[in-house]
């Protein structure tokens, strides 16, 4: 399993995939800075929630290792955090893991920037090791959901890279596989970036589970045609009702499962439930660069002056959602004691 | 009103804007044999169904044209129709087309190679004028279903050029702009050729109509934020029963647009009937090169050898229909009667 970075003990570095140059190229860049980090989150040279998450917070640790000691420490660390917090709105994870960071510091004697300086490198790896643990944990619940021969469509990337560990989509699927499962994943390709051809098929060829790609347009298409059995898809974050916000495309996709009878589950490690969050009508989406629909690969595709929407990801209301497959076990509906249950415990 | 192509009757070729261009070129280019118009067609350099209609009787016309006299005229007549029936399966005005010229072949006396040419020109320019005809009357028809203000989407591009005249989805919406109506279009890119952003964007941008690029996995969100009013997208093909073949992404629209009761149109001149086939069941559904979905503008964005599904149509059932705009009126439910009565009015 490749995971999408890695700290580098020697030299206080990360070394972190650059998945905008997949599937053609596996680019290895360091990031040396809480500036490098914060661009490479913008830019989705690291993305999927729990992977912003953990990148996030090894950039602040990053940033108290390259400050001065003393009360120059600490405030690195805060502006690394109100900088960090600044790069994505969507997902949770991003949020909850500052929040840790934020602690450590909070909870670090003043004056020992030694001690504040590791307690956030542990602090990062204790959040990336916990990642990995429930990617696996995600894996063998929904396991429970699977059988041979399955065909089931996902949509975006929630696979390894965008995790810790086998993530969260796709760790049953990799599980599955793993255990001699016969599945074929049916791959969204995912406009307008694209993470489902370059990423999802990538990472799936790569362990040898079949897959087919398909533009975001034939998914109903397909259902109706193939017979999909299940789709699976990740999420960046889960509103206290069960509303879920993900990439742009899920809502019609879970729109298309229901009207043919095909389940839909979403699947998550808890540090993406949002209780603070009511519904998905609070949650903010994010509005990005109208380029990413008007061209691609640096060539134009559309009239110069057209106006664009280009909303990062949906909302789709829990009534969609048959369950979810959390590392703490699947959860039917109704939704909202359970989540609290969860996110709590 | 631009028009797809023009009959050059001084030496007898056809000038034929590529589609494949735009939107960053607007390239005439000159066709002149029957090979060169089967290529044009297939190659989707001209598209929709009314305009590939037209495009292939004066492809018939040109090899009849440049045949020598006597019975390889004939000859040459019939095989340029079992040639073009080739190009594409779903279309049903190219067998329609196609049918009107062999039946002007088989009434045309032998031996009076002359009138077999003159007749297959003045047939391939009647059907053109009569799908531009066709064209303002769908308009007229569409008209009464807009109102100011109204947000619109539409799926693919089902314009002026896809015809030879305003257009079918796009003719109410073009004659509605020209009285002075405020609307708005939301324009679906259509993956993986981008018919929407390359050509309908480009259309409506050239008439002055406002419009939003968006990509076809964003509709059902756009739907619930914006508040759509109408969706109209054309047609390739109408079974008896009132299913309709459309662009690969028209039936996944369609539930959007029943989920949000969004009225859901389908605009089509009479020629685009299909009585003989009974539902959209035996509707032969195109399927293209797996390039289109895995590179974009001759650049690779999936993982080589990845499997891929790429059906150019899908078939949208006649029960998510709201009404159809037709040249001769709308059509309500029930549809199967008014379908009779109105192909072969």
């Amino acid at each position: 399993m490749i995971k999408p970075l890695h700290w580098n003990e020697g030299n206080a570095t990360v070394e972190l995939l650059d998945q905008t140059a997949l599937p053609l190229q596996e680019k290895w860049i360091t990031i040396d800075s809480v500036d490098a980090m914060a661009e490479a989150i913008r830019s989705l040279r690291i993305r999927g929630a729990p992977a912003i998450g953990i990148a996030a917070a090894y950039g602040v640790a990053l940033a108290a290792g390259q400050a001065p000691s003393g009360q120059q420490t600490w405030a690195a660390t805060f502006d690394a955090l109100d900088q960090l917090r600044e790069t994505r709105p969507t997902a949770s994870n991003l949020f909850s893991a500052l929040e840790r960071m934020r602690v450590v510091a909070v909870d670090t004697p003043l004056g020992r920037s030694d001690y504040l300086r590791d307690g956030l490198v542990r602090e990062a790896r204790a959040i990336e090791r916990e990642e990995e643990i429930a990617s696996r944990s995600i894996g063998q619940h929904g396991l429970s959901l699977l059988a041979d021969g399955m065909k089931i469509m996902t949509h975006c990337h929630a696979g390894g890279i965008a995790t810790a560990g086998l993530g969260t989509a796709l760790a049953p699927i990799h599980l599955g596989h793993q255990r001699g499962i016969q599945l074929h994943v049916y791959v969204d390709e995912t406009r307008p970036l694209l993470q489902g051809a370059r990423i999802t098929a990538w990472e799936l060829q790569k362990a040898g589970i079949p897959c087919t790609l398909i533009c975001d347009s034939m998914s109903a298409h397909v259902m109706r045609r193939k017979g999909i059995d299940a789709v699976i898809v990740g999420t960046d974050r889960v509103a206290a009702n069960g509303d879920v916000a993900n990439k742009i495309g899920t809502y019609g996709l879970a729109l298309h499962a229901k009207a043919h009878d095909v389940p839909f589950y979403v699947a998550l490690p808890a540090s993406t439930i949002d209780l603070s969050t009511e519904t998905g009508d609070d949650i903010p989406i994010e509005e990005r660069d109208p380029n990413e629909v008007t061209a691609l690969l640096g060539k134009r595709t559309a009239p110069h002056g057209v106006a664009v929407c280009n909303p990062a990801f949906d909302v789709t209301p829990a009534h969609l959602i048959t369950a979810f497959i959390t590392d703490r076990g699947i959860i039917d509906p109704p939704f909202e004691e359970a989540m609290k249950r969860i996110a709590t415990g």
